[in-house]
């Protein structure tokens, strides 16, 4: 990415909120963050922020990273601003755990990623950089499980955040997790049960085999962890013999849902500068559903947004975030 | 079939509770019935009868059918007869609509299949043959939607039939039929509402393209008909626009799981001479599950029963006939 | 099919050429034959013969079944007569082996089905019904395999045959067999040779599972029998390690290829009164290209012919039956 | 990879083979470079060269990278030599062109990449790193279409590499590639032909969808250029219409297969270090096949070679690369 206008580096972030966090994954993370081009020359000037949250089994690193026929997120944002946006510093959060992900959220059985992110990552980049560091200035967006962490944080962090963007997130969990659950069912009852399943994943040489079961088990652990189930803490929200909803456990998911969460967040999700969120109407995990029942709820709820589907599915739709980026940044800009 | 030693005689059976059905159907139905071997030779023997119920999108007709390597159901009851089950009448019912099928219910959509059933059939056969006209020696089984309605049938109508077999019946509706809404609703969408979708599928020239969205629509029509709702008089469990579940219809769905159904029959449930039913542990359907929440449900409720699963999918599994059709014949035999 | 105004009558026909044939296959089959509306009334009138070829692993017999939503072949016929075709005699002749088909060839591994057809079969039919005893007004016709022993039993039978239609027919072989060969290549290897694979296919359970392999295998009976080659005699067009084409082996299929054939039987083809084809744009098996070579091929060697393309695949394509059906009624139909 | 012992650099490499290339592809490269552990220290020390040639779509860079799940390449190479492999610079050669890869030979449709790799790259390799300069001590490797380009390279150049080492390459053209021939054939007539399918192609946002049918033709680009054939200059192996073959290219094509290259190379063959190539017996593109016939070929010819299947598909097999960087930094060390 020599060719960039603005600049990439890379930033090895500690966190506080992820010190002896439960599985052991490493506090420090590597953030890329790209500074939009006059950065440099201007050393006076302080830029808003968006923070971006990669997907499922994605890193920052793995973000910033970019293939010939599929531009980097900041070769996206690059484009964004060269197109018209008013300049902005994009930071590529981190929320990967051993078993994919965290959904940005705290957990018992995963760490306490919301904080590392809404708290810790904020600090450190409002430390390290010339930002404008108010909620007014700051973004957050994200994609399939970043974008659940966009809308969720968004949600959760008026404080922090004050502009939201989402693609394709998780939402309509009856719809993007349920269908899933029978062959959740099948990999942990042949692993022998969710401890077990866990242990033999991480010993897998091709994980990519197990990942529609590790996703259901993960997923677990960010919405209905228990630190006396297990070893790994987790709940699942089927019996492990018949897959019968535990329905208990299900409304601990359920309430995570962002198409629920938005009723009790109903003043932040009106403050904001932006609320965008979109997704594909092939989406294979029903996403579009999630979409439209939010969209549906935030006009019951009269919170303004702005909501756009597009004729794709879930998978390779990196050209889409240029848009969100462009949002954002004009959202966030100071006024003159 | 001419090397079957019972014989198979194809009945014209007009039921009366399918008259002026809203479909237009007819209310003639072409009835296979497989007549055991002997039959004619001891002109006084009366014999017990097993009622077959088909799956969705078959006939009766179909369901007598044979190719070179898959025997027909005629010649599995022979077969099992052969290898010393007692002898029995085996009739192919017909619960086929335009639209794929009936669960074998009474719908104000689609017609009064149940009363078809288990009145009208069951007393043309047994005017028409030697049988013996009593619960304790009527049998009914069935595949798939076929086995769902051996199950229903069986439970609701105690004093008609006396032993109940099921091979891979929908059950667990949350996971047999909620993972296709959102295909369906994709569906209904691009047709423009149930009842354009149910128009233009009956002008479709090749059908086969829409039975996954079909499906879903014919369930709405046999779980929550409802007069007053359009021409099809259906309505559909989830909203058309964004698929979030519309809670009082598909609470009337839910209603007639087998799975939540049991417990309103615990009194007949017991009384049967067999219950016997069975999935394969890889059913695309998770009919599976919902078979083990059947088998778990029976077992708290202190219903006899007999589970079995087997290392198959839900295609292709005819040759499991043979087993349930044997142990029916023993269950219905008269003593001697 | 109580509706239809012409008759299906299903005769036992038994053919010499199937005496004694090598696989035991009955040399007696049972073939449906549709009698035209008027057959009865009037008992002078004679009537053209179309000839239909069955596919891979069909029958004759099925190939009269229907369902709902499928026509059967003799309402195909009827149909095409009630639009004004001319009443012709759709009789369905039978390739059937215990292997999945003939081709309709004649070959030392599974029995001489050409002259079942060509000759046994046609004289059956000429002596048990009112026909026109001539070429001119006979018509050969199929789909898929079927298709294909039309095609070739039409060039090599000017004396029996006087006009051809094919539906989808094997053709293109380095298309529509080749990219089968690793998959067959890796299921030869697991049963341990050709001959193992054969009798662990008729023990199968579960028949469809190994069709794909099968059919290889199939192919190499028709078109590569060796009375030397093993218990079945077959020579397979690959090395059974490597996979690499047997040059001298797969060129005896390449003979059998219509598109190579037709070369050598350009006299009888240019004689047809009817040569009609077509093919799906979407054939799973490339067929379409198999056509569209045949088609350039026999416009340079100036054969008069019909061809089509249509947008769709090799399955469920029944519903194209009625135009070739037409076309072979007018083609054949006595001149006042 | 800030774990690593050794140290990987990224070289602006300047390709004068590739200038003034015929697709404006550039001529400079960005070329990951692992430097075992002790590089630095030991000042005086040389050591063998290994090059990997990446996949179709790949490039050097991409090689570099990791996922949490995947190791990379400097990684795998790092884990052979902590696991006692002799020391060795690993060098991720790029042989990327805009629709998707070169083969690595020279063309007059893409480049000439055989000439940047051998020639060029080895130089400036030499020029900037302590290297054994000499054939004994380098060796070449890679995956899929980069297997390829290693057999190819190895065989062709035994001044320039002693070693040669190959997973899952690209042979046996007729099950590779000609599979693929009907769905390219499609995807030309749809675009109109193949100019103005790729120029198509560099406009589509999303490629992936677009790269069955763009493989078969940047293959024509590797195997059958012709300067005066369109634009792009490139001749298709089959007739656009109807598939068939084109013989006097599809030869030329042949002729680039490896199993048919070898006869032409068993003096170099015979002279190398080590030759090893692997498959797994499940891949998708039937390369398995490939890997037996030229297993089966070298032994006809006596050439020494070291041959391993295992169970296992075309896709993630990553994990397999540690054992051939292993076995080439034996073959290649220097004697003591």
């Amino acid at each position: 990415m020599d060719d960039l206008r603005g600049t990439v580096v890379i930033e090895r972030f500690e966190s506080a909120a992820l010190r002896d966090n439960p599985l052991g994954d490493p506090a420090t993370r590597q953030v890329p963050v790209y500074l939009p081009p006059g950065y440099e020359a201007d050393r006076e000037r302080r830029y808003p922020v968006i923070y971006w949250l990669h997907g499922f089994t994605g890193t920052a690193l793995r973000s910033a990273q970019e293939s010939p026929w599929v531009p980097s997120l900041p070769r996206q944002m690059e484009r964004a601003i060269s197109e018209g946006a008013p300049p902005a510093i994009l930071v590529l959060a981190d929320g990967w755990t051993r078993f994919g992900g965290s959904q940005y959220l705290n957990s018992p059985a995963n760490g306490r990623y919301e904080d590392s992110v809404a708290r810790d990552l904020v600090a450190f980049v409002d430390a390290r950089f010339r930002t404008l560091p108010l909620a007014a200035h700051r973004g957050i967006n994200g994609k399939s499980s970043g974008g659940y962490g966009a809308l969720v944080l968004g949600m959760r962090h008026p404080d922090v955040f004050g502009a939201v963007a989402s693609h394709s997130g998780d939402a309509a969990f009856e719809y993007c997790y349920l269908p899933d659950f029978p062959h959740a069912q099948r990999a942990l009852e042949k692993a022998g049960g969710v401890d077990a399943f866990l242990d033999q994943f991480l010993a897998l040489v091709k994980k990519n085999d197990a990942i529609q079961a590790l996703n259901v088990v993960a997923m677990a652990m960010a919405y209905s962890a228990d630190p006396a189930a297990g070893r790994y803490r987790v709940q699942m929200p089927f019996d492990l013999y018949s897959g019968a909803l535990r329905e208990e456990v299900w409304a601990r998911w359920l309430a995570l849902d962002p198409v629920r969460l938005a009723d009790q967040h109903r003043e932040a999700l009106r403050a904001l500068r932006l609320l965008y969120f979109e997704c594909g109407l092939r989406d294979q995990y029903n996403l579009h559903l999630g979409a439209r029942m939010l969209h549906r709820r935030l006009e019951a709820l009269a919170v303004p947004h702005e909501y756009q589907e597009f004729d794709d599915t879930h998978t390779d739709i990196n050209y889409r975030y240029v848009e969100s980026l462009a949002r954002l940044a004009r959202a966030l800009a100071p006024t003159a």
